[in-house]
């Protein structure tokens, strides 16, 4: 029984680190399905190249994804998490000492920023690739769902709207349609002194629109 | 030298309807490719599927069009000019008698239609595909670059703004972005009545903004 017990606990002891180690591969393959995705696009992006990338071979790849679509839309979602779990931990921190921004013009200046980068690159491949992959579309709808309304979410927090008010909802999502657009904007060119232009006059309408 | 001037003039003869076939088969083939391009997708747009949605031989289709970036750049510019002739002639024309309506809704109403039809998500594909295409990318920049010219300059004669003013110029750019943005957001989902609630909104922080 005593033997029993302790193999128990080799057991359990040797099952966390194999359990950590499929999560970081997991995690790898996560990641890395996104950076090809923003790289390749999606005619560019298998699983077997997201794999190599990952270091890990296309079997255990499988294993964790049994499709392609199912790589490639956790990948998606999963980024978007990260990223809302990064942008809470700074909005619960409170704003930085920004003297000459006004409050309006740091929400708006950081929802921007968020259609910049590679994970909307990715996105917008995975979004237009939906439109002609009947098994893509339904998926990557919903997806596209949940990731608007958190995202809508944190907008209203951040710009510390209050949706009671007439038009400030419509404000806050033609605010985000227009980062939107934003980001399609920096896709083949890089768009940033304009962008920059567009922001700081943007602020100042919002601030007027969210006054309800 | 009667007769050589009787040949000629049966060549000029000849020569015109033979153009004009040539003309219109160019013109079948660029509407066709901006089809396929928003029903298929970059990959699945070759010349010889559109060619054969044209009605027109493969060689053919090659003898107007040499390279298939050619044939999709050339025509995502001709529907783009169409549909600034067409717009132009309506502004010319001056607003319709839409009773209720405010020139600024009327025009944001206008602008943001614009994003969410065939051209629009034929573009967005060339766009995309255009990010992973080294021989597509600078002719597809050039070419996105010409559209937003003119679509700001119509943008401006609609609006009837004064881009003397300061902000004036972001606030009708920052307009066009949320209008590229509304037609991302209309993908793969109709987002029509969500869109709409927008632009009532948006219509009236432009108003604002165009006061400078």
């Amino acid at each position: 029984m005593g033997s029993a017990a302790g193999e128990r606990a080799v057991n359990v002891r040797g099952a966390a680190p194999k359990q950590d180690r499929s999560r970081a591969t997991r995690q790898r393959l996560l990641e890395s399905a996104v950076t090809c995705l923003a790289e390749h696009g999606w005619s560019g992006s298998t699983v077997t190249v997201v794999a190599e990338h990952a270091g890990v071979s296309r079997g255990a790849a499988q294993h964790h994804f049994p499709t392609r679509e199912d790589l490639f839309t956790a990948a998606v979602e999963y980024v978007a998490e990260e990223r809302s779990r990064a942008l809470r931990a700074a909005i619960d921190r409170g704003p930085a000492d920004e003297a000459a921004a006004s409050p309006a013009y740091t929400a708006v200046r950081t929802l921007v920023d968020l259609y910049t980068g590679t994970l909307f690159r990715a996105a917008l491949h995975l979004w237009v690739a939906a439109t002609n992959e009947p098994q893509l579309g339904p998926r990557v709808a919903a997806l596209e769902a949940r990731i608007g309304r958190e995202t809508h979410r944190m907008a209203v927090e951040l710009l510390g709207a209050d949706e009671r008010e007439p038009g400030v909802r419509e404000t806050v999502q033609g605010l985000l349609d227009m980062a939107r657009g934003l980001g399609l904007a920096n896709l083949l060119t890089d768009d940033s002194a304009r962008r920059e232009r567009v922001v700081a006059q943007w602020a100042r309408l919002v601030e007027q629109g969210l006054q309800g």
